[in-house]
């Protein structure tokens, strides 16, 4: 079925990507020395679109929410990761061609195997041979059950893990595709990268797999800062690491990428959100976690609908989702080939809760390039038990609470005497008999019904078995009156991975000219065009300098991004240079210009012109740039310039 | 002498300290988890002041000369920082107290104890005891003779290394300076950050020390973007990783830390800048070597006269002197608290031939912040020996070029057959004569000469040796005739520390409000103030609010930041805190506004108001935060208004 998707988008890639390359969109590292798989650097095209693209991302999510910025260290240490369960949990399976050696992750080994003997066999039956692979057995048609059954395992792949996704590879027999030869079974490897920090190894530390960690750190800090007021939020634009197995698929699977992500601190209790108002109308395709198991494809609903339906848990994510949709949509992402698909239960993350994930549609398929999870209390809670900092917000009652709880008092007459220099070890399990400052009482009422039978025996935290009995502690219930209520925010996680959103953005814009194979053209809003306008004389002469000059300086006071080509290339041929790097607007300086004062004003994708009055030209552009205006506005108030198009 | 200094500039670094932590500029990273020295995280206020001056910095140098901007790895692999000479010599020496194995960078312990030599005999003479530390003698009074010698060992450091720096350790009797402890031998220990790129080891790899090979590995591709086109420049902005043995001083020497870098491309025969005489008359404080030599301190000069003189080197070089001065004042920095000096030549780094540093002056004493210099082609020529990938600019000769030139042939002929399976070997040796596409000439003639006594013996690549005859190369002057000449570029690069700037210039920019000890005030300029404008109702109010929106509205439409402060706090204390941040601008609404519209404007250093309109006191933000007036000048044109300061 996916095979069948990326046929139906077959889309000219190398068109494009020779085109990328050549006008140095961005290119892969260290390439003159040989290169390295997942790492590319952005050269100037490229650099201004990431840099247009977040300042927008700034301007739509920081400023419009006053969320609190933070920038942390790539550097991490152990410990933090070991909270987080990154040391544990970020792990990846990969087998081994068991000759070559050559290595796989294992899961996109199986999708790779099973994709092709599906196509293999779609081609068989439509008469056609397919692709011999050389040392490997002739292709055979499947029967009806094996379709059925790699269809199956594509679906729920991810379920798959450790010794299961084993047996699928062996049941399947599942080679390396290129020499056929068998593969190791699966084992775990961890995608971070791993430094010593300090001069004698003092620490093991990783580069971040995501920005997150460090907001949470810094949580007490945001909260003192925001003067303690409730929702708010903190984001972060920087780099991320991950030790890709085998990076592949351009920008989309790398192993160094920009992340640009919002860390929004809700009570678990009450999350509507001040502003759903907003956003309550926008309708967006959802693809929801049942409708993916009934096979059933997105539906079109108004984020409003959606939650009063549950099909969207509460209205802060709702609010993401939705503010997500319209920032994708306005910097020019098709809202065709966009959807909102909610995570599968197998698929979560160790630390989510609910998840839904912004989707484009690509030459690759459906691509996720933005997250938008909720991480519920898992992460705060997770570092302040580790660390023993508070990681909570602190709320004002209007009227005190009053409740009865279950409570745990030492009698410290006994128990000192009772344990001496093992009572540290017997406290210890009391302690972890409390979550945050309170008791479990689940927990305290099972301990009870062992002391009601005339002694408890426990565990300390030395290992060591212990009796407890009731005069060396007293479980009762007692009643108390609360004037601040405390507890550990959940946290609502939109998190951007901005290369992938800006490789999907370049094939969205990517076309070529009707009629011309050659002349390739990105159809950039000009919001995030890398150059604005390109500025350029018909001809070499020094008479053009000073209106040339003139267009410039217009242009750098009202701060639009320019570039003034004079090289000796034919008109035609600059356009079209800029036409490949996604500029929206060319004023050229002519003949006339020297009598009348007067240039011309073309638009990219319709290759329309006009001509006015440098001044007229320059105030067009600032409304067509800041978005006042648009071509078509434009093409109905000035007349059309014609001339010959070179 | 440096001890005095820091005396001289006293300054209430604590106080400062704490504000920077209170509003959360900064805090060192990982705090609850007892957090790792070298690394800091940037809170809202920080990431701001960071975020407009990279601003400013890419105004003022990107935009300003239409640099190309690019975006390169933090991961490097082995090879390329071989060829740059980081692997061997990017290193500091370190030594260990011999009991407690604690670390020490062997250069900063002879500094610190020699310093505090010197500091208590300065106490001993003027009759003040210098502070016993315990298990360690009495401080006796130093001999005319040895405060000589601490003071030359002191300005001289840099040129001790290895064997010489040990014995300077032994005699000197440097030891740790809280134990009183031997300390080991120094040892070289290499700064950069190690990591595996790739599953299974595949590449050794570091995190980048610099962002400078980024941009000298993409050099063909901008040269091609660039049309060809000389002189030209990149530009990056990321982070750097530097594994420094002892942290220290703040944000001034830390692990991780953004740098803003620009290399500049020029023909080494030309380095005349086109834009030289826009900067000829800046006259700013040079402190050349040879003033360094004879302990002249820096002289007032123009830059133009320097570059006359030969002080400065060339013209770009003078240019980007004077251009990173100008940015500094720009943004801030006190001009009467920075200067330029030259690298004296034991301090150049292994890739420059001529280097300026902007030093920045605080209480930590004079710093370096950015550097200046002229890496000629070292980096170039070295990753094209490397790759055999060609890093030149190819210029076409107006009228072609007549040369006579040695070159060598190889008779193929007999050559092959000579060396059979060898012939690699023996050609590998005869490409080590050649640098780049030129054969060297007076290695040719050194191997002419050997060939001249009868046959030459030579070392293959292999490492045997191997004899050469006449009938085997020929060795000869011709004449060529060249029509495009062909040159590896210099380069000069501006490096801007970025933490290192703002921290200078946070304390440049503290002051406390006279009077009022508890009252700091952070005097940023208003382009750099994280926020420009505070806006805030008098008192609590729902009758101020739609004034409030007036005022937030029209700021962002000037895209003015800013932030409504509408606490429960008093108007006083509101302010306060808006000082600590460095809030430049606060516009009131109280009563009065519910009458006539019109609100007060505050100025944080005078603290002096205005009241005006609504749209008139926007307008004037506005022409404040652009510089178009001063408050001076606002001051002189409107009424005071004269309220109780609260």
């Amino acid at each position: 079925k996916e095979a069948q998707e990326n046929e139906k988008n077959k889309f000219d890639r190398s068109g494009l990507e020779s085109l990328l390359i050549k006008r140095f969109f961005y290119a892969p590292s260290f390439q003159i020395y040989g290169g390295i798989a997942g790492l590319y650097d952005y050269g100037p095209p490229g650099c201004a679109l990431q840099n247009n693209i977040l300042s927008l991302w700034r301007q739509h999510f920081v400023l419009e929410e006053d969320m609190l910025e933070v920038e942390c260290t790539n550097l991490t240490p152990e410990a933090v990761l070991q909270t987080s369960g990154h040391v544990e949990r970020f792990a990846d399976y990969m087998v081994k061609d068991t000759k070559t050696g050559d290595i796989f992750r294992a899961d996109h080994l199986v999708k790779q195997v099973l994709n092709q003997r599906l196509e293999d066999d779609t081609k068989l039956r439509s008469g056609a041979a397919p692709k011999a692979v050389k040392g490997q057995p002739k292709v055979e048609p499947l029967t009806a059950d094996q379709r059925a059954e790699y269809e199956l395992v594509l679906e729920t792949l991810d379920n798959y893990q450790g010794e299961d996704l084993h047996q699928l590879i062996r049941r399947l027999d599942i080679r390396a595709p290129e020499t056929g030869n068998e593969v190791t079974a699966p084992v775990l490897f961890n995608l971070m990268f791993e430094t010593q920090i300090g001069p004698t190894g003092q620490f093991k530390g990783y580069l971040r797999p995501e920005t997150a960690q460090g907001h949470f750190l810094n949580f007490k800090r945001l909260y003192e800062f925001n003067t303690g007021q409730m929702p708010f939020a903190s984001a972060s634009v920087g780099k991320s690491f991950r030790n890709e197995i085998s990076p592949r698929q351009g920008l989309l699977r790398v192993r160094e990428f920009t992340m640009a992500e919002i860390e929004h601190y809700v009570d678990p209790t009450k999350k509507d959100h001040p502003r759903f108002d907003e956003v309550r109308d926008v309708v967006l395709p959802l693809y929801s976690a049942t409708a993916q198991e009934a096979a059933a494809g997105p539906t079109k609903l108004s984020i409003g609908e959606a939650v009063e339906k549950g099909i969207i848990n509460n209205q802060t994510l709702g609010y993401f989702v939705a503010r997500i949709y319209l920032f994708l949509v306005r910097i020019g992402v098709d809202p065709a080939r966009l959807r909102m698909r909610q995570h599968m239960s197998n698929e979560m993350a160790h630390y989510a809760c609910d998840c839904w994930d912004a989707e484009i549609q690509s030459s690759y398929g459906w691509i996720e390039c933005v997250g938008c999870a909720d991480r519920s209390a898992y992460d705060l809670t997770a570092h302040s038990n580790k660390t023993g900092e508070k990681l909570v917000v602190r709320e004002q009652l209007p009227e005190p609470i009053i409740a009865d709880k279950w409570v745990l008092d030492v009698n410290k007459k006994n128990f000192g005497p009772a344990f001496k220099k093992n009572a540290k070890a017997v406290q210890g399990y009391l302690d972890s008999l409390k979550e945050g400052d309170q008791w479990n009482e689940a927990r305290l009422l099972d301990l009870l019904d062992k002391l009601n039978t005339g002694k408890a025996t426990i565990t300390g935290t030395d290992g060591n078995e212990y009796e407890l009995t009731t005069d060396l502690i007293k479980i009762e219930k007692r009643t108390f009156k609360e004037y601040v209520r405390e507890y550990i925010p959940s946290v609502i996680e939109p998190s951007f991975g901005i290369g992938r959103i800006l490789y999907q953005l370049l094939e969205h814009s990517y076309y070529v000219r009707e009629g011309d194979e050659q002349r390739g053209v990105l159809k950039f809003p000009a919001c995030i065009a890398p150059i604005k306008a390109l500025v350029l004389p018909i001809s070499h002469s020094d008479e053009f300098l000073p209106f040339i000059k003139d267009v410039v300086t217009g242009l750098r006071r009202f701060n639009i991004s320019n570039k003034v080509d004079d090289s000796g290339s034919s008109i035609g041929k600059r356009y079209a240079r800029n036409d490949e790097l996604g500029t929206p607007f060319a004023v050229t300086v002519d003949f006339q210009t020297v009598q009348d004062q007067t240039v011309t004003l073309r638009e990219r994708d319709s290759t329309k012109q006009i001509r006015e009055k440098i001044s007229t030209v320059l105030e067009i552009i600032k409304d067509l740039v800041e978005e006042k205006t648009t071509w078509s506005e434009v093409e109905a108030k000035y007349p059309t310039f014609v001339q010959q198009e070179l």
